[in-house]
């Protein structure tokens, strides 16, 4: 596996051996390792110094259920830390194939003369993109497919990028050829955007998988851990409602934000929930699917393709991130105006989180009535035209609330929370308040913890578990659900590297990955000028209780600077 | 002398001895210890744990010479850090006739419902704000002056601290009953309108002059001062052309921001410096007047009047940092024009550095062409106006410049830079860099040390000096200027300290103060969160050279980080 280095301002790309150093790391954490020795931590995120870098993960290129995730990153143009951001869809299958350890794009170039950059067995080709600038990532990817061939992983920036907005994100095609797996956190499209890149075009045909060291052995574990993955009881939910099935645990735990994270529970929770979504979806038909994958190879199957009442497609897929912060946290209760929000943001390649939490922190400076989907709709349409209003709301949360100001703004290090209210779920709040990705709740979910979510003791080992083993996975490119796979047969993860890789490690290699990586990530948020005070939730949150658990965020600070140390 | 706690919430006044700890420090420096000892460093700036505290200077309430000058002070809604921004007027000695250490701004209502504070020898009393809200300064204060007589001093905020935006200051009254002097920087504006504020007025008539311990020896070191300040060769010039004197010194070493901080000389420089405006004034007459002091019995007299063809006042004053941001900076060459401007954004009771660097940026953006003056003032109404994009410009440079997606933005901590480039006078750039405020020209001005200002070395060292002997001053309550006159007789300082207070400190006292003032806000700050990260100047001034002298910032990074090992 090679290093692929495109320099953005010479048009150029150099292939290198992979350092030693980088070869026992993948996805995140081997981001992490690349912005620690190459990515000066004080630099401007949109210029020149910065790296967009690609990598998949360990397990990444062999149709694994559910590990072939590609991790993308760089220093955040949001948050001013270290970023890696990962998403499903092809593009980690198709760079894996075709020998690439990572991706990284350098320098930038002096015009404003987009391309798209095209990645085949036979090197890079700059492109003008021409026309497609301008285009949502709906428009944009069927013009690509058309002129590259359907045979192609697509990662590309829709107008957010472009106008190298916070909350921009990488829309990657899923197996559908649908631009619909977002690496949405952080404002990794805003940098792609200052490459003056709008796509990346990744031929699938002329690569191969990578080799295996011990087939049999790989085979085995294989099969012993798909097995388990299949068994799973929570996958078999995930399968039926998709993640929205989460709407209403989350409702039941009071931590399901509403209007603006002011309550948590909201009265139309059922109405917006994975019960009543699948039975739409069922009733409508068409080309409604409740259960659909989004790589190759998944048996999960949590995606979903949400129909309209004419059946046709209104967006794809309809996350419960997406639910919570468009529906719930704005009072709408309706899931086919939550997926026409969807839709818009997602056409622009925007994060539907970091947008969401800026549309309540703009209903809070009244510029929105709760609940008012119609005007919702019309403050997304300010940031397609690229108002000043629309550029505002397209930086995310924090700076919507900075210019507007609110300082009741649901953020930590200026990234916006997912669809759980920390004061009532402290596990997470724990996560939230000191992962050096900021507010994310992929970095350590506590919600499945047999706990009491509520009591502030214990909560900071529950996140410090969690935020190492997310960590981990992160680096093999496993996704958050495989988890309940290798739960029961933990051997899986050191046979699949040794037998991949020919290496010699043991079960301890998940925890070691993860530790690694987040020791990497903080000393890079260190040198950015990061904290412990920069380890807290909003100040806020420490006072004002959130109904009806009447909960505020208590986990002692002591605690929270204990955290990474283990 | 008591400290005088107003909370605004409950709308009552608590007076209390000063603390013990307190009692040997004032303006600058008590400000720090007080937001050590009270405010929570990571709270939220407009919220109800952050204080607005006024602190007039050890030396204020007896008429010497530029020593009357008021701190303003509290957790910067700009910067996220300690925050004193001092101004001279007659705010400082009214407070301090009425026996007040410091007063502070407590706590916040909970309604919208504005006040004005109104203080006197009998208490505090508030009353409604009724249609004054709404209103800029230069119409507010003559109808505050109209109800509560012209005895009075006046402390107030424009529009612009009305919607708390990060670039409000607080305008004080000049001696001419004009709110001419801003307490301008890191947003304390928005800290008063968060605490629903418009207005303290301050009955001179019923206070009475401090006491002074040993009154001929106060008087013979105020005769020695005085004379060494009258005969400060700076002095007469400063008396004659004002601050706007520097524009020819900056553009000689170029080091005068031009178009967006490009460049560091401006062919308009003559048009818009000190002789030339001298002269208009001289030749345009009546309420024109090129040498006039702010504060009673200042014979500086640095202060200006400007007025226009037709002899009435334009504004007042028009100073170097005005005409360097406004003008050069945004390649305007026209006085009229950028007094225009100036008395727009004063109005507005806003910062016109931090504005004048953010028109910069929106130039940069292209919402400005160089040199339009007409454009900038529309941009100007879209702050009166309560757009968006006046929102995001009343926010200050570094907001501006994070939603409009520029990255070359001169700022640091979040505040912008004065109108010296600190790639040409690197010394300043130092100040600029680790200075606790932020980019502040006034918190160690190295222009007229005899060295060469583009030499990296030895740079650190002639910062820290300036910046321990500022942080004495500002603990004085002395002007910058009248340094000139104690730089001769040093020994003035301890004598007038011992002879007022009792005391018997020496000629260390004001390094003693500094050093102490610096150590506070420092730890201020790092309790707030920041790092060494923060002490650096923005990483495009060290790659982009600014021609003529084609500099860049090339202090050394272990410089910067012994500026404060003393």
């Amino acid at each position: 596996m090679n290093i692929w280095r495109i320099n953005t301002r010479t048009q150029t790309l150099t292939i290198q051996p992979t350092p030693e150093s980088w070869q026992h790391l993948g996805g995140r954490g081997l981001l992490a390792r690349i912005l620690v020795d190459e990515v000066p931590a004080t630099c401007e995120p949109l210029r020149a110094k910065n790296k967009l870098i690609f990598a998949p993960g360990l397990m990444v290129g062999h149709r694994l259920s559910s590990c072939d995730r590609i991790s993308i990153g760089g220093k955040s143009p949001l948050t001013g830390g270290v970023k890696e951001s990962n998403a499903g869809g092809t593009t980690g299958l198709a760079i894996t194939h075709l020998g690439i350890k990572a991706l990284m794009l350098e320098d930038k170039p002096e015009n404003d003369e987009w391309q798209i950059l095209h990645l085949s067995a036979d090197g890079a080709t700059f492109d003008p993109a021409g026309e497609l600038f301008g285009r949502g990532v709906f428009e944009t990817a069927p013009l690509l497919l058309e002129k590259y061939g359907k045979k192609n992983a697509i990662a590309l920036i829709g107008q957010g990028g472009e106008m190298e907005l916070r909350a921009a994100g990488i829309q990657n095609l899923d197996k559908d050829l649908t631009p619909s797996r977002i690496a949405a956190r952080g404002g990794l499209g805003a940098l792609m955007g200052s490459k003056r890149i709008k796509a990346i075009v990744i031929d699938l045909s002329g690569g191969a998988k990578p080799p295996i060291a011990d087939q049999p052995a790989f085979r085995a574990a294989q099969n012993t851990y798909s097995k388990s993955l299949m068994e799973s009881p929570q996958i078999a939910t995930y399968r039926d409602f998709g993640t929205a099935a989460m709407t209403n645990m989350t409702n039941h735990f009071g931590c399901l934000p509403t209007r603006g994270f002011s309550e948590g529970q909201f009265e139309g929770a059922e109405r917006i929930g994975g019960v009543n979504m699948r039975e739409t979806l069922l009733a409508r038909g068409g080309e409604s699917n409740p259960s659909h994958s989004c790589m190759p190879g998944c048996t999960i199957q949590c995606s979903n393709v949400y129909g309209g009442e004419d059946g046709k497609t209104l967006v794809s897929p309809l996350e419960y991130e997406t639910i919570g912060l468009l529906g719930s946290n704005l009072g709408i209760d309706d899931l086919d105006v939550i997926a026409h929000l969807s839709w818009e943001i997602s056409d622009l390649g925007l994060d539907t989180i970091e947008v969401g939490a800026a549309l309540g922190v703009a209903a809070q400076a009244g510029l929105l009535d709760w609940g008012d989907g119609e005007r919702a709709s019309e403050l997304v349409s300010e940031i397609r035209a690229g108002t000043p209003l629309g550029r505002i709301l397209g930086n995310g949360a924090a700076t919507t609330g900075k210019v507007l100001g609110v300082e009741r703004v649901p953020v930590t290090k200026g990234q916006a929370m997912p669809a759980y209210d920390p004061r009532a779920i402290k596990g997470t709040g724990v996560t939230y308040a000191t992962s050096p990705q900021g507010a994310d709740h992929t970095c350590g979910l506590t919600i499945r913890a047999k706990i009491k979510h509520t009591d502030p003791e214990g909560q900071a080992d529950i996140s410090r578990g969690g935020q190492i083993s997310m960590a981990g996975y992160d680096t093999l490119g496993v996704c958050i659900f495989a988890g309940f796979g290798f739960a029961t047969v933990p051997e899986t993860i050191p046979t699949l590297l040794n037998a991949r890789y020919g290496w010699d490690v043991d079960e301890t290699i998940l925890q070691e990955l993860g530790r690694e990586t987040l020791n990497l990530e903080r000393e890079f948020n260190k040198r950015a000028g990061f904290t412990v005070a920069d380890d807290r939730l909003p100040e806020w949150m420490t006072r004002e209780p959130v109904a009806p658990t009447n909960e505020v965020f208590d986990v002692s600070e002591e605690d929270l600077d204990n955290v990474f140390n283990w």
